[in-house]
Formats: C-alpha cells, sequence, structure tokens
C-alpha cells in the first residue's frame, strides 16, 4: 500500500462515555487531522484489560459506544480508519516479537509506570502485562509505520520509549521500522466542573452524549467565584469555574463583555450560566444529532468497525508479511 | 472436539539437530505416549526467540530439521500431531491475554529464570520476552486443556507455575482451564561421550542423524576407565564413559559378561567399543532408514507441518472461541 498521506495512528480505551475533557484534549485533534493524515484510530480493548484485567467482562459494553462517541463528535469512517485492537489478531504476533528485543529496565524505568501504580494503588497492577503495556503500545503503532502519533505533552516519554524499541529493533536485525514522530497536538485542558481535571471517577464531567436537562442542571449548580456572594458584588473571572468553559465554547468576542460584568458586578452568575448552557447547545447540538443517527441504528456502529478493521488488518497483514520475511521466520 | 483418549501436550525448541541425549531424555517418551494419549507436539520457535531473539535468522533452517528428528526417531504424524507454534497464530493472543493475570513475582521467583540468566551470561537475557517465557509456555500448554504434560523431574517448577497461572485465571474469570498434570516420564539421562551431560556445546554428543563414520570414530576415541592403561590391567565400569551406553543400548543380557570382563581384564575396551558400535548400529539403524526417506522427498516434512498446523489450529480456534466468550470479549 502506498500512501500519499503522512500517517498518524491512535487509539483509546473502551472504558466508558467520552466527555468534554476528552473531546478538548484529543479528540477534536483528531477530527481536525483527519483529512491532511491517513489516519488509523482504534479502540485499545486489549490495552483496556492491563488494567482492568480483573472485570474484563465490562469491556464490551464501551466499545460500541466509543466509537460513537467518535464518529458524533466528526470522525468520518469514509475518511479514517476505525477499529478493534483486538480484532487485528496481528497486533498480539507484533506484541510478542517486540517483547523479545525489549529490555525489562526500559519498561521498569518508564516514568508512567510507577505513576499509575500510585494512582491505581487499590488494583493489583504487580502484573506481566500491566509492566509490558508499553510494548503492546509500540506494536500497536509500529504496525502502521505511521509518520506521526498525535500526543499530547504528558504521553512524550512513551513516544521516546516505542521510538526506542523501534531503533532497537533496526539494531538488531536491520532497518525495517520508520521511527515514528510525536505530533504535539493542543490540549485545551477543559477543567472538571469543580475546577479540577475533569474526570468520570471525580463526578465533575460532562460526557459528550450527555442530555441537554442533566447538561443544564449541572451548570446551573456550578460553584463560580465562592467570595461573590451577592450578585451586587464584583467577581473575579480568574478564579471562577465557569469562566475557563467561556473561553473554549463562548464566541470569543462575547468574552471581554461576560469579564467586565462580572468584574463590575453588572452581569450576575445566572446570566453567565444562561449563556454558557446556549454556548454548550450550540456545541453539543451536532454531535447529539449524529448520535442519534447512530442510536437509531445499531448495526452503523459494527458496519464502521468490520470495515475499519478489515482495511486496518490489510495493512498489518503487509507490515507482518514483511516482517517476517525480514526475520527468515516466513515458512 | 471430544476425545477418549487423555491428551498431552510438548514441544521443543528447534535449535539444532537433536542427539542422543535428547533421545533418551524425552524423545524416547513421546514415541512411547503416542498411542495411549491424543498427542499434540510442537515445535516451540517463538520459544527460540526468548533466548536466541538476536540471531532469529536461523531458527528457519532447524525447523524441518527437527521434524526430521522427530519423525525419524519414530513419532507418526499420523497418530500425533505435529506442529508449529508460530503457524498457530492464537498462541501469540492466548500469551497476551495471559500476562494480564500473571503476578510480576511469580515470573521474577521462577527458579530457570535466574539458572538460565547465569547459564547464558553471554547473552543479554534482560528482556521482557526472556521473563515471560513461562507465560508463553503456559498459553502453549493450556490452549490444548491438555490432562498431562510430560515432563522431566527438573521441569517441575515450571509446571507448577503454568499450574498456578492456570489457577489464578480460573479465579478471576470462574472455571475456565483444566489444570494439567506433570506427566513424569522416566530421564535416562545418556551421559555424553566425556560423562558430563551430553550437548552440542560440549562437543560431546552424537546426533541422531550422525552417519555412522562419524559414530565409530567417536566411540572408537572415548575414554574409558583411565586407569585401566593397559589391556591386562583390570578395569571399573563404574567409573568408564562407555558402560552407562552398554547399559542402555545394549542387550541386558549381555552386561553381566562386559562387566565381569571388564574386571578381570579378559576383555578390552576396543573389544567393548565394537561391541558398543554393533548396538549403536542396531538402534539407529531405522532412524536412519527413516531418515534417509524424508530426506529424499523434502516436501514432506512442509506436509506433515501442514496438516499437523491445521488440526491444531483448529483445537487452538475452538479454546479462544470460548474463552472469548467466556470473558465476554467474543464480537
Amino acid at each position: 500500500m502506498t500512501h500519499s498521506k503522512k500517517r498518524i495512528v491512535s487509539g483509546m480505551r473502551p472504558t466508558g462515555a467520552l466527555h468534554l475533557g476528552h473531546y478538548f484534549g484529543v479528540l477534536r485533534n483528531w477530527v481536525n487531522l483527519q483529512d491532511e493524515y491517513d489516519c488509523f484510530f482504534f479502540v485499545a480493548d486489549w490495552h483496556a484489560l492491563t488494567s482492568e484485567y480483573a472485570d474484563p467482562r465490562k469491556i464490551k459494553g464501551f466499545v460500541p459506544g466509543l466509537v460513537k462517541d467518535w464518529v458524533a463528535a466528526g470522525l468520518d469512517p469514509a475518511r479514517c480508519v476505525i477499529f478493534q485492537q483486538s480484532q487485528v489478531k496481528a497486533h498480539a504476533e507484533l506484541h510478542l516479537l517486540l517483547s523479545m528485543v525489549t529490555p525489562l529496565g526500559w519498561l521498569e524505568r518508564c516514568p508512567t509506570y510507577k505513576d499509575q501504580k500510585e494512582q491505581l494503588a487499590q488494583k493489583d497492577l504487580n502484573t506481566y502485562g500491566f509492566l509490558g503495556y508499553p510494548v503492546l503500545m509500540t506494536g500497536d503503532i509500529l504496525m502502521y509505520k505511521p509518520e506521526f502519533v498525535p500526543v499530547g505533552q504528558d504521553q512524550l516519554p512513551h513516544m521516546e520509549l516505542s521510538r526506542e524499541i523501534a531503533r532497537r529493533f533496526n539494531f538488531l536485525y536491520g532497518d525495517f521500522f520508520v521511527e515514528p514522530q510525536a505530533l504535539l497536538t493542543e490540549d485545551s485542558k477543559l477543567p472538571g466542573l469543580d475546577g479540577r481535571k475533569m474526570s468520570k471517577s471525580y463526578g465533575n464531567s460532562i460526557s459528550l452524549s450527555e442530555d441537554m436537562d442533566s447538561v443544564r442542571q449541572k451548570l446551573m449548580t456550578m460553584l463560580t467565584d465562592t467570595n461573590r456572594l451577592r450578585k451586587a458584588d464584583p467577581g473575579d473571572p480568574c478564579v471562577c469555574n465557569l469562566f475557563p468553559y467561556h473561553k473554549i465554547l463562548t464566541d470569543p468576542e462575547r468574552l471581554p463583555e461576560i469579564e467586565e460584568g462580572c468584574r463590575n458586578a453588572s452581569w450576575g452568575c445566572v446570566d453567565c450560566k444562561k449563556l454558557l448552557f446556549e454556548s454548550m447547545e450550540r456545541f453539543l447540538a451536532p454531535i447529539h444529532a449524529r448520535r442519534r443517527e447512530l442510536d437509531e441504528n445499531p448495526d452503523r456502529v459494527w458496519e464502521i468497525l468490520r470495515d475499519g478493521n478489515r482495511r486496518a488488518e490489510a495493512a498489518a497483514n503487509e507490515t507482518m508479511d514483511a516482517l517476517r520475511a525480514h526475520l527468515n521466520f516466513d515458512f
């Protein structure tokens, strides 16, 4: 397969409904990249097992939801390959082959490894599979020989590890893999409703598929500037949970007016929330419309995956055939 | 698939010609088991990569030779399934799934792990794949749901680890795998020509495919009882390198005569070697005859593997389909 556009690969774990934090951190970038690049986006269901191995049965339910979230957010299955990792079995084989050449120390010293183990201390992550998570990820990437991998700043250490594994493979066996480059994408970091990182587990998130009544209720009960007890008190947008939402979701021309109205108390928090709800409605309307289409046609998601799996498999098999020949392991 | 006979699974790495040590330690047992059991024997080529990853290209050449050694030694492809690990891709998937549930500590504390690292100190075995070797092996075994795995005493710790992984899987997800039992086989431990363990790297081995001129030369130059300098000196079979060979290869009725002749110096070392050569000739003749047949028909080995791979794959796919359904990971 020749591809004139440069290729990118990225994936997400199916662990529940995506929220606005995912959208503005990652998904929006994917949507924006799909014309310029030859894109492979995958549902990382085997990856989900590295930390969710104790309860694999719930993963199946999250897979169609994740694809719906992607397509609702604007990924177009006609313009990118949307596939499911576990349905392209070559990923398991490449993972096994890469495991042979990956030094243990690289994995043990991977900065996110200890981090994650501490963050998820309630889970027993002292497993072989969890340690090898970057090996699996490296295989997922290298399989499609992409020029770029869209990542945020925090994922750069993983990217560097993937590049090192590719280098070591090429060093041992002769050039085969292209070292993928990180494509640093803008991470707008929309905070959660309470100002902390948006996360379903903090209960401070708005999902992409959330109905508007629930969105309204969440916005209306958001804390704003807690020093502004009455409408007549002047407020400070810098310490308000709401204002970052306006910066991302509301027409930028209206921002000075909002900021000023808050500071000089001519504009109350309820007004501010009503405006934000309008912005949110405008933003979510097309996402919800696409989502409704998918919900009304439940086969559609599986069609998208079947088609994407087929295309991904063709590309993966091409890589694996060449790889086995390169290693004289083609029988 | 129902199988009325109990099933066994075992494998060998393709790392070069098999010698008499392999035959009397393992292969003879396999040959003897093939009627009583439903047998799956596999060429462990992915396993070979765990320690031979630096030079994967030579493995391909060893695969047909290993199958020829097996069939020449008496394995009958019509009565057992002879297959190649890397050609049944489900092994990579099961390895990945088992990696998720295998505690790191079990692998780090595996008694053979440090042993092997020390023995093979010239190789860099601080790799993820080498640490995970028992996980791969466990998958190879569990895939076929065997009742037994024929092993020697030295492999019992590995067997116990495989059983523990199966138990943990069943504990986490509900009963699925049968814990395979070790089938302790007789290990005749034919020593090398110099009395140490027989090993190609010690240069003290006789391969199953060795031509008789070379066998004769090796036997004739073997050291016997080094205290017996002249034929007239009495010898001691207990310290002779030759005598263990007679015990395994020569008609047992002749052993008292040999022992006595040695002790009372009525029988010289050259006589003893000539007799051993005759025994060796009788033993190797049918093996060499079957080997010649295979060498004259080079396609035959690949036919055997194609047929075995197909049968193994059918059994493996059956296990994986049931396993994915068991985990609610069937899409």
